[in-house]
């Protein structure tokens, strides 16, 4: 056994309360290298006279219960387990893994492993186990409900809807442009929209605040807003706003306050002046090279940063958060560059914003693993753009930023979402903002190169897959661009009869009758690296369903799993009744969606 | 190389902010996988336009910076590797790691392993490199300086000091006789006490309290105690209280108005009740067990527990926390079965308590490992347990809670202390409250079944550590007790020239001179399982410190590492001078703490 390859740790992704008696346990253990997998655990205050001398007390080991874990997913290096560790009654929980395969069986606790083969007894060593020791019911992650059963549309308003036009390069969006398209937006199937910045700033973008408080004049007025929010609520939509807390724009009055006044501003502490016996837009030297006199996003001069360690800063930002909550009822807040914003920030927000309403979604812009935001005391989830790059990898012909030299193999592809599903608490899982494109990205039809197939393909994943999925608007009309990933909403292509915006439709009204779309419970049946098909089953209470994606431009037979051969399965996409045998042939870019559910079987 | 067994995570204990410019980053990889392991960092913000394109950026791979790392430890199964990646102006990093042996080379990043053999390039790809998005001043962890040169010694009130008799049996401690003994305790060396609970209560133990703000009258009057925190302060000494904040005494007037008025109780929801159809008190039976119907420590119906996620209580909780910092002076607070009360009621209370006095220490009873409450935001540090449990398996002969099998063998010392080292970051390290025994424990010498040679040794590896070492009451006068582990202090001893306390008080002098004792920078040149002989090197800026223990009833001659043969040492707690060869001579439990810092050597 790989006693190296072993990693658990308590309170961690690993170990987290699901609720006020149950703890959700994972283990990683080198590939292969387990056969059987059972944790024993116990309540860490169940010590009892020793029958020997009534003086002395000894654990209570009979009251040890042992739980079996399930293998969650497989990793490139390392197989998951996982087990729901329930029903603890005082909140309080050790426990240890007891580890066997063929030939080995060992006891895996907090301090070291042992050999049960020749110690058996040290399976009740309570010295030896992990200790979760209490499950406080405000430190339990707890997210809106309603995020899992909503989809997103992206809303970039510069390029979306003038009420007056319909045509690119004639005007801009408007809110009230987006008012007379919401009918457009509910029939896809969307009940969430997120919209970049709108509040007053000094480019298209309007990443560069001006005002907090005030509509961008580009957009309209915060009483168009007001109807807009009202018009969305009426239709089932939620509405999520785009807080930019890590910068402003240099036009804000602060800032420009500083700029005038220097060190005798009163918003001087509200920004980060590097070197303060220097004026705030001197530049200054460092190594040879001149930088701006204060810290910006990026090295962006048009977008100074808050100091969200100064009071002053909180409190006027804290007042924008709860300002739009309360006044105009928005149902979430997307952080925008969350991660370089300080955790002690996120946490006071959190309070607030959720004091005011606890359904409120928070929503933080990291791009890369985000456990140290999500343990419940800052973010409700992160824009799960690596998520996206595991479907662009796989899917896509081209990587992040740059020409892509391969693509993913099946397996990579497999190992990679699993890295990701084991990343992850389950209940993260489930509102986790599952996107394929946005602003910041090329549009996922120009990474398929304009092959619609596989496009069709990257949606059905999405669609299928746990978390809170979010379409860029346009993309559902293949909408393309590389660089350019804003162009004006095609209008006239909204008006046919679109082939792929009939897929999303059909995917959106599939995920939302079947339960299974949104669980966490995912095994991989197949990842074929020769034929590129991946085949993954997932399961709810009540139902099962496996999702085929062949990605290959050819057509190929594969071996079905054990599990689906010869079965009765309704394909629920095409809502055809298919019958299996041992071998499968698909055809180029050909998906399934199998559903057991309701149909008669050999089971 | 094995790479299930390479770990890694940013923003963790292997990857944290130590300064606003500068992160330590760990890795651990398989054991003797890796010969050679460099970083290479870089501002994840410095794209330039392409030279073929200037419409196109690329990333500036000639600002990426490489950092060789230095092997940290070796635990069990991993080799531990760590640097310090400083400078970064903008306070954002991204990074990765090339790790080399003899015939491999990869590059380990946050994505995918890759053969730097076959593509030497992809060391540049800035999509595979770990992200540090911001190091905010907010969230660097920053504990009180003082802590790292204080020496603690625990007091248990009962049992310390009576004005009046010095005798046990005749009487109980009191506040006016610990102040009758501070230049007793200021002798040994000591610059801080901490007070197991001394508020009024209803045991002798008083962690069952009923008033919060009065000093119990078996100890004294608060007005006493303001006289206590004075003395001790004009000798230099601190004080630190114990805040039993997870439950109350069933005294307590909140809980004695709960029973009293049941639902009713403005109190109600102070506290766990059950099941809230039956009365507080009533039992209650869960699968054929009867428990109290309130949640209590552990079992014990004497302590309900608190729930600090009532507005009130946590109101209630805060005020007693500052009361005695603001009105009385305090210089720490123990927080009692800290780690069963939540995350946000201590993010609350630190932020509470800093507000007032940023050199309060707040130190946590955590016995287990303990990250997810020192990440800056809760607890300075926590009871080292886990330190304690090291020495007494290596040193001692019984185990915490049992007789003892067999004790840990030299290598298993070192591989668990390594394990330790590598679980905390470095300015933790330096505050971590290193115990031998507490008033929860037996006491050392017991634990060593009366061989003061071997707690000689621990004191030894205890005063040689980084971290604020602690003594407990009366065992540095040779005080043993397994179950009886508050017996009263026995006075007479301490007025003889014991040998323990004189060891002790050599060992604190050498601590306070030698920074090399406090470092981090710890080395491990010998763990040698035949001879129980362990020898580790400390160092700092200036200086070096071999510190040898042997830890062995027989005289047994060593192999000294190449370092340390043929040179001239200052042994400094002798204060001899020892002239090395090959091979070392070391008498039953001898150790030898040698300096090279002033000494002539032949470097």
């Amino acid at each position: 056994m790989n006693f190296a390859a072993v990693i658990h740790e308590p309170k961690s992704k690993m170990s987290y309360s699901y609720d006020e008696k149950t703890i959700h346990v994972r283990i990683k253990v080198g590939k292969n290298d387990a056969q059987r997998i059972r944790i024993r655990a116990v309540d860490p205050f169940n010590w009892i006279p020793s029958k020997e001398d009534s003086e002395k007390y000894v654990f209570d080991t009979n009251t040890i219960v042992e739980i079996p874990m399930a293998k969650e997913c497989e990793t490139e290096y390392h197989d998951v387990w996982f087990a729901s560790v329930e029903e603890f009654v005082w909140s309080r929980i050790r426990y240890g893994f007891v580890i066997e395969n063929e030939t080995e069986k060992y006891f895996y606790g907090s301090n070291h492993v042992v050999d049960l083969k020749n110690n058996a007894e040290e399976e009740n060593n309570i010295w030896n186990y992990y200790n979760f020791p209490y499950i406080n019911t405000e430190d339990i992650y707890q997210a809106p409900k309603w995020v899992e059963d909503t989809i997103w549309y992206q809303i970039f308003p510069y390029s979306f809807s003038n009420e007056n036009t319909e045509s690119s390069g004639e005007s801009h969006g408007t809110l009230k442009g987006i008012i007379k398209k919401l009918d457009y937006i509910k029939e896809i199937g969307i009940n969430g929209i997120y919209f970049t910045p709108i509040f007053l700033a000094g480019s298209e973008h309007k990443y560069d605040t001006i005002d907090y408080k005030q509509i961008d004049p580009d957009f309209g007025t915060n009483e168009e807003f007001a109807e807009l929010v009202e018009e969305a609520h009426k239709r089932g939509i939620r509405i999520m706003l785009d807080a930019v807390f890590n910068h402003c724009g240099n036009k804000h009055p602060f800032w420009q306050d500083v700029l005038k006044k220097g060190k005798k501003s009163e918003y001087y502490d509200c920004f980060y002046i590097v070197d303060d016996t220097k004026e705030p837009n001197e530049l200054i030297e460092i190594n040879g090279v001149k930088f701006n006199n204060f810290k910006t996003f990026g090295y962006v001069a048009q977008m100074p940063k808050w100091n969200t360690g100064n009071q002053k800063v909180r409190e006027y930002l804290l007042n924008v958060a709860t300002y739009w909550i309360e006044k105009y009822h928005i149902d979430g807040w997307r952080l925008d560059v969350a991660n370089e914003v300080s955790h002690d920030f996120w946490r006071v927000f959190r309070k607030r914003v959720k004091d005011i309403d606890p359904n409120l979604y928070i929503l933080g812009e990291n791009w890369d693993n985000s456990m140290p935001w999500l343990g419940g005391d800052q973010f409700d989830s992160v824009m799960n753009y690596e998520f996206m790059n595991q479907i662009w990898n796989f899917i896509g012909t081209c990587e992040l930023g740059k020409e892509r030299k391969k693509s993913f193999t099946a397996q990579q592809f497999k190992n990679g979402m699993s890295e990701l599903i084991s990343f992850y608490p389950k209940p993260v899982q489930k509102v986790m903002f599952n996107l394929l494109d946005s602003h910041d990205t090329a549009r996922i039809m120009s990474i398929c190169r304009g092959n619609i197939k596989a496009v069709m393909l990257a949606y059905v994943i999405q669609m299928t897959f746990a978390g809170s999925p979010s379409i860029y608007y346009g993309s559902e009309l293949g909408l393309d661009g590389m660089e350019e990933n804003r162009k004006f909403m095609p209008w006239d292509i909204a008006k046919t009869d679109h082939e792929l915006k009939r897929h999303i439709q059909k995917l959106i009204q599939i995920r939302k009758t079947n339960s299974c779309c949104k669980s966490t419970n995912i095994h991989w049946l197949t990842a074929d690296n020769v034929t590129g098909t991946v085949i993954y089953k997932k399961s709810s209470k009540n139902s099962k369903m496996y999702v085929v994606i062949h990605n290959n431009e050819k057509e190929e037979e594969i071996i079905l799993p054990d599990e689906m051969r010869n079965k009765i399965f309704k394909e629920i996409y095409r809502e055809e009744k298919i019958e299996t045998t041992e071998n499968l042939i698909l055809k180029p870019y050909e998906f399934l969606i199998l559903s057991k559910s309701h149909m008669q079987n050999y089971d």
